[in-house]
C-alpha cells in the first residue's frame, strides 16, 4: 500500500476497532466510543473487550481476531504491558493501521517502557503495519465526524490541518480554530511529521497546515516535504524545545531529538514555512491565512480612529519588517476632503477628526476612507482600527467592512477593534470569513507580515 | 496651590463647568453631561451655553462668568478658535484647572493651530492656571463616578491608574481593566506625565500605575519621578513611537518629542519601571501586579496536564530570563507517590499520567501536586496548566485554585487554561482576584518575569 493511501486509513477510516473499550461513560470516563457516537461518526465501530458483550449498544468482540469484517484502523487503549501482544493480534487480523493511545513507552523513564517500545519496533519492521503514537490522542477529522481522542473534542469543518506532538491542540484554545483535521504524533515511533505533510499535500479539505514540532528524526527529509507542501499551501510552524533544558524535557516527553534552534530558524525560512513563536501567533496566522488573499508587496495602509494606535501600528510595521505605505496623491485628496482643514493627511490616516466634523454618517465616511486606501496602488493591505460605539454602530460597521472586503478581494483588510463592542464585532466578522479582527495593532501587523512573507515565497522570492 | 493639590482638582473635582455643552443626546452625540449623569457623578455640574436655558434638566449658564459658585474644573469642548477666549474667561472666574478637549492645536498641520496654542501658552504663563490637553478625553475617576470623556466609558473601581497620550485606553480593550483612574495627557501642553506620577504617588486608591508614553519633554525629571513612584508602587510603561517614521507621526499626533528607543530602554529599566511592548502585555502585567504577591526569586515551578505545554513553558522561562526550579526531593517524592511507576518526575511536572491512573479524584490530586510545588522552598512562583473537562470540573478547579492561593499568599500562582471551558474558568477566577489566568504559557511566564524583575528592584537589586 502506498504511504498516502495508508495515511488515509488513519485519517479517513471507514471502520475502526477499539482495543480496550470500556463501559464506563461520562465526562471523566474518557470513553472513545462514547465520543465517536456523540460526533455522529458513520463508519463501523468494533469495540473489543473480553468481559462484556455490548458497549453503548454496540456488539463487543472478545478479541480483535473475532471480527470477520475488514478494519481500516485499530485504536489500542490498553495498559502498556498488553500493547505489544495487541499489536501482534492486529497484524494477524491483517490490520495495517494502528493508533497506540497508551502512555509509558519512549516517554517513560523506566527500562520496561523502552523494552516494550522495542517489541513494537520489531513488529513494525517485520510487517507492513504503521503505527501512530504511542502516547497520542491520534486523529481528528471533522469532515467525517471522527476522532480517536479519549478527550471529547470539538469538530468543526475548517480547512485547517494540524500535525502536532501534543494532544493540547486537539483540546483547543479559546478563539482558535486550529483543527479541521488533526494528527497527534505522540512519541512518533513510526508515523512522523512527513507522513502527515504528505497526507495534507493531497487532501482537498485542507488549505492551511499548522505544525507543532518538538523534535524530528530526519530534518532534511522534513524540509523537502515541507518545502514541496509550502509551494501549494501555507504551512505555519510552532517549533518548541528551544533551550537546552527544554531539549532534555522533549526527550522525556516524546523521546524525539530537538536540534539547534538557529538551524531550525534558517531551515524553516528557506523552505517557505512560516515560523511562529507562541500559541497566540499560531492562531492569528492560521486565521489570516484562512481568509485573506495573498499580498503583492509589503506596503500597509492604516486607517485609525486614534493617533495613538496609528503610532503603535507604525512601530509594529517597523518591528515586523513591513512598510508604512506612502499614500498616492489621489488617496490623500479623498481623505482630505473628509477631514477638517487643519488636518495634515498622512499614513496612518487618523479618521477621528473627520468623524467629529460629521459632514456625513459613519458608514459613508468609513466606506469612503477605507475604500480610498484599499484602492490605492501604493497599498498592498489595509489595517483599520476603531471602537464601535453601540450595537447598531457595531452592526453597521461589520456590514460596511464585509462590503469593502468583497469589493477589494485582491487585498487583505484586517482590523483591530477596541472598546466594549469589540468582542461583538469580532464575533460578527469572524463568521463572514472576509475580515479578520485582531486583539491589537501589533498582532494584526504581525499576521500581515507572515502573509507578506509567504506571498513573497509563492512569487519565488 | 501646590502641584498635587491642583491635580486633585482635575482628578477629584467636586464641581465642574462644561463650556460647549450641548442638548444633543444619544450614543453618537458624545455629550459629556449625558455621560456624567449616567455615571452617577455626585458633584455639581454647570453647563455653559448662551443659546439654551436648560440641558438634561440642569440649569445652563450663558457664560462661565455668570456662575457664582466655586468651580474646581472647567472642561472646554468648543471649536478651536473659541478656546483661548474661553480659557481667558475661566481665569477671570478664578478657575485654576482646565481641560481642553478640542483638537487642532499642536496636533494640527496649519499655522492657526500653532498660533492658538501660543495664545493658550501665554495665558498659562501669566496666571496660575493649569491645563490638561488639548486633544484629550481628560480624566476618568471610577471612585467618584466621574469622567470628562465625550465617549461614554466603563468606570470600574480597580486600583489601577493610567497616564496616557491617547484616549484609546479610556475606551478600553476586551478583557483589560486598565482604569480605576485615568489621565489622558493629549497634547500635554502643560500638565504632563510627571504631574500624573506625583498625583498617583500620594493616591491611596491606586496601587498600580500604567503609562502610555509617546514622547516626553524633560526625560530626567520624568525618570526621577518614575523612580520615586516605582519604589512604592509598580509602574508599567508602554513606550511607543520607536522608529524614526513613528517619531514623526508622534510629532503630528500630540506634538511631543520622542527620543532614541535604546535610551528609553536603559532609563526605564534603571528607574524600576517595567517596560512592555504591546497592549496585551500591558494588560497581562497590570493583571499580574494587581493580584499577585512579590516574588523572592526567579525560580518557577510548573504543573501541567500536557508535556507539550510544559516544554513551551521552559522555552518561555528561557526567553524571559526566569529559571525552571529544581524541585526539592520532598516535592519529587510527593509527586512520585501520585504518578504511575514509569513516570520520571521533574519540573515541569506532567500531572496527566497521575490523573489517568485515577488513584484519587482530580480535586485531591491537583491540591496535593500544586500544593507540593507551592510549598517547595526552591520555588518562587507556580504556573499551572489544565483544560477543565466540564462545568462541574471547571467549578471544582476554580475552588481548589483559590484555596491554594489563599494558603500560599507569599507565592504567585498563575494559570494557563485551554479547552472549551477555559473562558468560563478564566471569568470565575478573575473575579476572585487571587489566581490570574493567561491565554497561554508564554504570556503567563512573561507576566511572572515582570513581577520577578519588579520584586528584585524593590529588594534593591
Amino acid at each position: 500500500m502506498n504511504a498516502v493511501k495508508q495515511m488515509k486509513k488513519f485519517v479517513e477510516p471507514k471502520s475502526v476497532a477499539l482495543l480496550g473499550a470500556s463501559r464506563r461513560t461520562g465526562e471523566d470516563a474518557f470513553n472513545i466510543i462514547e465520543n465517536l457516537l456523540s460526533y455522529g461518526y458513520q463508519g463501523r465501530i468494533y469495540p473489543v473487550n473480553p468481559n462484556v458483550s455490548e458497549i453503548l449498544g454496540l456488539k463487543t468482540y472478545p478479541r480483535i481476531t473475532d471480527i470477520n469484517n475488514e478494519i481500516d484502523l485499530a485504536i489500542i487503549n490498553l495498559p502498556r504491558s498488553l500493547v505489544p501482544s495487541a499489536v501482534r493480534e492486529c497484524t494477524k487480523q491483517g490490520i495495517q493501521s494502528i493508533i497506540i493511545v497508551t502512555q509509558g513507552f519512549a516517554d517513560a523513564s523506566d527500562e520496561e517502557g523502552k523494552q516494550l517500545q522495542k517489541e513494537i519496533d520489531e513488529l513494525i519492521k517485520k510487517s507492513g503495519i504503521r503505527i501512530l503514537g504511542p502516547n497520542t490522542l491520534g486523529i481528528a477529522n471533522a469532515f467525517i465526524n471522527f476522532s480517536s481522542s479519549f478527550r471529547k473534542i470539538e469538530l468543526v469543518r475548517v480547512p485547517v490541518g494540524i500535525i502536532c506532538q501534543t494532544g493540547v491542540f486537539f483540546t483547543g484554545f479559546p478563539g482558535l480554530r486550529l483543527i479541521g483535521k488533526g494528527i497527534d504524533l505522540g512519541n512518533a515511533c513510526d508515523i512522523d511529521i512527513v507522513d502527515g505533510l504528505e497526507y495534507f499535500e493531497q487532501d482537498d479539505d485542507t488549505k492551511i497546515i499548522a505544525l507543532h514540532i518538538e523534535g524530528i528524526r530526519d530534518g532534511e527529509r522534513f524540509l523537502r516535504a515541507a518545502n514541496r507542501l509550502a509551494q501549494r499551501k501555507p504551512v505555519v510552524a510552532l517549533k518548541t524545545g528551544k533551550s537546552e533544558y527544554a531539549a532534555q524535557a522533549v526527550q522525556s516527553h516524546t523521546g524525539s531529538l530537538v536540534g539547534k534552534d538557529e538551524v531550525w530558524e534558517t531551515a524553516l525560512r528557506q523552505s517557505g514555512v512560516i515560523r511562529v513563536n507562541d500559541i497566540d501567533e499560531l492562531g492569528d496566522s492560521v486565521r489570516a491565512f484562512s481568509s485573506l488573499p495573498l499580498m503583492k508587496g509589503r506596503k500597509i495602509g492604516i486607517i485609525s480612529a486614534s493617533g495613538g494606535l496609528g503610532i503603535m501600528s507604525i512601530d509594529a510595521c517597523h518591528k515586523f519588517n513591513l512598510e508604512v505605505a506612502k499614500l498616492s496623491s489621489i488617496t490623500m485628496e479623498r481623505i482630505n476632503a473628509l477631514s477638517p482643514s487643519w488636518m495634515g493627511i498622512s499614513n496612518p490616516v487618523d479618521i477621528w477628526p473627520a468623524y467629529m466634523v460629521q459632514k456625513q454618517p459613519m458608514t459613508e465616511l468609513l466606506t469612503e476612507s477605507i475604500g480610498a486606501v484599499l484602492n490605492d496602488y501604493e497599498v498592498d493591505a489595509a489595517l483599520f482600527m476603531w471602537a464601535p460605539i453601540s450595537h447598531q454602530n457595531c452592526s453597521d460597521l461589520c456590514q460596511l467592512l464585509v462590503k469593502l472586503a468583497e469589493a477589494h478581494q485582491d487585498k487583505p483588510l484586517v482590523c483591530s477593534l477596541h472598546g466594549p463592542y469589540a468582542e461583538e464585532a469580532r464575533n460578527n466578522l469572524e463568521v463572514t470569513g472576509r475580515v479578520i479582527v485582531f486583539h491589537n495593532p501589533d498582532r494584526a501587523i504581525r499576521a500581515l507580515a507572515h502573509l507578506a512573507r509567504y506571498s513573497a515565497f509563492r512569487r519565488g522570492f
